[in-house]
């Protein structure tokens, strides 16, 4: 698969990227190299990245617990000690081995130590492949808030191998797959049509799919990569979808979902909201809870779960002056940005949602 | 005085300051303001600022305690979930009124809150007017170790009131004079004269000075941004200066030196050592030890303080690949990067100023 030139960096996909990373390691100068891990990209990752690279500079292994609930700033404060116990410099190189948490906060943590050192993304999880990789957002959360602390600033690489989607449990493969469909539904009806199909016929092979991925999502970037306006569809499901993940990640009698799961969820809910208020076709609407329901767990929100949900809302990112901005679609590849919505058609729409979890 | 303009951001003086600010609030369509300060500036500094400021928009004070002490992540995480709590969004700013603690952890606050919320920089020290207002640098310190986490962010504007140096006590006003001293060592014979001048003469009125300190180093950050060159310059006295001040911080049986009374004390042993490796005339060195002896408290380093003290140069930002990088001078004005030194030339430059500081 063709690699990507994005404003920033150079992504690579299966064959190519070890040849690149070598020629880049031949080439860098790197004083030493770190990998960081989590226990299961050590296990089932690690030894297949080393096994092909190829450098004579010492390489350091870091590891930290696997979990959103470690995607915090007592991790990377952790992470910046052993750094500078081990001697790391200026010319020291970062490597991100794993999936969104390894990727946001490893970005993080080599965005910020000594001001700035290089670091290379090799996301593992599908998600990260397609959603992680492009974009340079790096961050790590506050509390239960997601992403709260964090800045903007690209890899040097971004090294896509597929393989690693063969180490991956059901779930997480799935959690991925609600990002491209994400990246469907605000750019491309050809795209959400293959699919759809590919999901209808539990296609394996997700490779070109992963590659249109991050080909839409670097086509958003580089067209407004402080997210004035286009970048932020890259949001859409995400408003109340991260505010269902919150809340179900700081309440101990739920069960956590994974990131892609709470997006599916929010997703539904958005394109509800948008056929209500931009009459965006409730045949896609349908599509959305079938495709959903086919790929994740049925997670009924209770009546009492919608009012702490909504009230979290207040912490998303692309708030201004007090406002709720959500972005809307009139159809597929069409949105509106900084849409405000009343309350009651928020609580129509996970009713909307219940009852078509619940029939499904 | 002339406002700069530099790459990234606009340095106001005086009088020109309040009325940009206030243009700047009025254009800039922000929701909430939050001012940092520490007590003491809350109590010196904030009235005055206040008083200049017209906008209805709402003003939060944020106050945090002084002291390099708490220039820590924890006080970062304690600001962001403040921020956090009284609904700060991406189009609230920050302004930082107060000494290099305030600009440089308030600059990495702003920098990544929500991946990077507008602040802006009021110094109310003379060190944070000459040094922390020019090129973006914010960090926090990691243990004892200077500056470790960062990123480089400018601040949108940088509001220089010298009238806030009539609340500094004197030894706060002398240790901002180190760094002046510096930028006439690594820059400029007629700066470094007038320097002299001014403090034999006891010169109170600094404003012309301070404003060609800013000049000088926007012109040295302007040309070389990313500290590839020639901006290690301004680390000139702070490879062993920063080593003693974190080895006085750390020592408890030793009173807490400030920033300027590190960097001089470091400036008269790398000038020392610059005299012994590039010739730098040992005239200039008495000039450096003269000044400094009769600007500061005559601070003894003890022979067991040596190793520790060169045992924490290897934490220096400019290391590479293990090398310890000195910036030292052939001459005012005419420097040389990236040098290594023996360890026994530095024991050489210890018992040098330890006799010149006895004999003062």
């Amino acid at each position: 698969m063709q690699s990507i030139q994005t404003n920033d960096n150079l992504i690579l996909f299966n064959e190519a990227c070890y040849s690149t990373l070598n020629t880049y390691l031949r080439d860098s100068n790197n004083s030493l190299i770190f990998i960081l891990v989590d226990e299961n990209t050590h296990k089932h990752c690690l030894p297949n990245f080393l096994s092909k690279v190829e450098t004579d500079i010492t390489i350091e292994i870091l590891e930290i617990e696997s979990g959103e609930i470690n995607k915090t700033i007592d991790t990377c404060s952790g992470l910046w000690s052993v750094l500078s116990e081990l001697g790391a410099d200026r010319k020291s190189l970062l490597i991100n081995l794993g999936g969104g948490v390894i990727t946001d906060l490893g970005g993080f943590v080599g965005s910020t130590f000594k001001r700035g050192i290089s670091y290379i993304n090799v996301p593992t999880s599908l998600l990260a492949m397609v959603d992680a990789s492009v974009g340079g957002k790096t961050g790590v959360d506050l509390g239960h808030l997601k992403n709260q602390i964090g800045v903007i600033n690209s890899s040097d690489l971004v090294l896509i191998d597929t393989s690693y989607l063969n180490t991956l449990p059901k779930s997480q493969l799935n959690s991925g797959i609600a990002e491209m469909l994400k990246h469907g539904l605000i750019h491309s009806t050809s795209y959400w049509n293959s699919m759809l199909a590919v999901i209808k016929n539990n296609d394996i092979n997700l490779d070109s799919l992963i590659h249109e991925s991050v080909v839409i999502k670097n086509s958003v970037v580089t067209k407004d990569p402080k997210e004035q306006n286009l970048r932020k569809t890259l949001n859409f499901g995400h408003t109340l979808g991260h505010a269902i993940e919150s809340y179900f990640l700081e309440n101990l009698d739920k069960k956590d979902l994974l990131h892609g799961e709470a997006i599916a969820i929010g997703m539904i809910l958005e394109c509800y909201i948008s056929h209500k208020l931009l009459q965006f076709p409730l045949k896609r609407v349908q599509e959305v809870v079938s495709v959903v329901t086919s790929l994740y767990p049925n997670v009924i929100i209770e009546r009492s779960d919608y009012e702490p949900i909504i009230d979290l809302l207040k912490y998303d990112k692309k708030n201004e002056h007090g406002n709720i901005n959500f972005v809307l679609l009139r159809d597929i590849g069409s949105y509106e940005i900084d849409c405000q919505v009343d309350n009651n058609l928020i609580l129509e729409a996970f009713n909307y949602y219940n009852s078509n979890i619940k029939s499904s």
